[in-house]
């Protein structure tokens, strides 16, 4: 397997196809994941969900890291790691025309893309459309690796070179 | 879409079929995620890696996440969440036994199971096979969720129930 580090430009254009992740929040150095549909732009990813631990975690450190990745197989696969910061869009009217470009986006990255958030709020039986919030990821950092076939067979233990 | 909550043995059923997943660590309360190759059985996971940042953050803090998921499509998926504690095996005499365990259960789960990690620390430049290491998420707590169509479709805002 051949492994190299992909540009910004191939890691935002995994992002924008993939439309999803998984998202990293920690609290008190436990760090929590979850699943993540978003939308995706230079510099931003956008997400929605009901609140949850996810919410409730990153509201008291917005510190935060996406991971995503397409798997083709064992020596084929890209993945992305963005380190970046939390901003929740809450529902006032400051933040009415970021809260709809961050709906028109998601809207266009997936359909159903309230579903997944909703659903898994419905199973915890907490779901009250009044907490439902848009949020964006600012993306301070992101690399890339992507691998492919390595034409040279390698055993382990790896033999001297 | 309807979600559900898995039984434990659901979820530990999904982490040995899957063996693949994304480990969480966290330093001065900043998430980090890494695609993680496992082995599995009750209570625990196995992994191997060689040196870099996953390995530093979590001999700084062995507190971590691994996420698991299988998505078969919008609204079919089943997603696994872990918080663990972390345990490193040491190339010493003392830990010669589980190294050697944890080597055969990987051997088991995944054929090529060192090669991401060796290729990974290859395109760094930094291979050195004296800085491989196997290592052991303690399982603390175990939940999953998993999902299926909803044969009544809803619309986004949701009606009034």
């Amino acid at each position: 397997m051949l492994v190299r580090e992909m540009s910004r430009q191939e890691c935002e254009d995994l992002l924008a196809r993939l439309a999803f992740g998984r998202l990293a929040c920690a609290r008190d150095n436990q760090p929590y994941i979850a699943p993540m549909y978003f939308a995706s732009e230079p510099g931003h990813l956008y997400g929605f969900a009901t609140m949850g631990q996810k919410i409730a975690w990153m509201r008291l450190n917005p510190l935060v890291c996406v991971e995503a990745d397409q798997v083709l197989s064992h020596t084929e696969w890209s993945s992305v790691i963005v380190r970046g910061r939390y901003e929740e869009f809450p529902d006032i009217p400051e933040y009415s025309n970021r809260r709809q470009q961050a709906q028109s986006m998601l809207e266009k990255a997936r359909s159903l893309w309230w579903q997944t958030g909703v659903a898994a709020a419905q199973t915890r039986r907490d779901f009250d459309r009044d907490i439902t919030t848009f949020y964006c990821i600012h993306i301070e950092e992101i690399s890339g690796r992507c691998a492919s076939h390595d034409p040279v067979e390698h055993s382990w233990p790896l033999a001297e070179s």
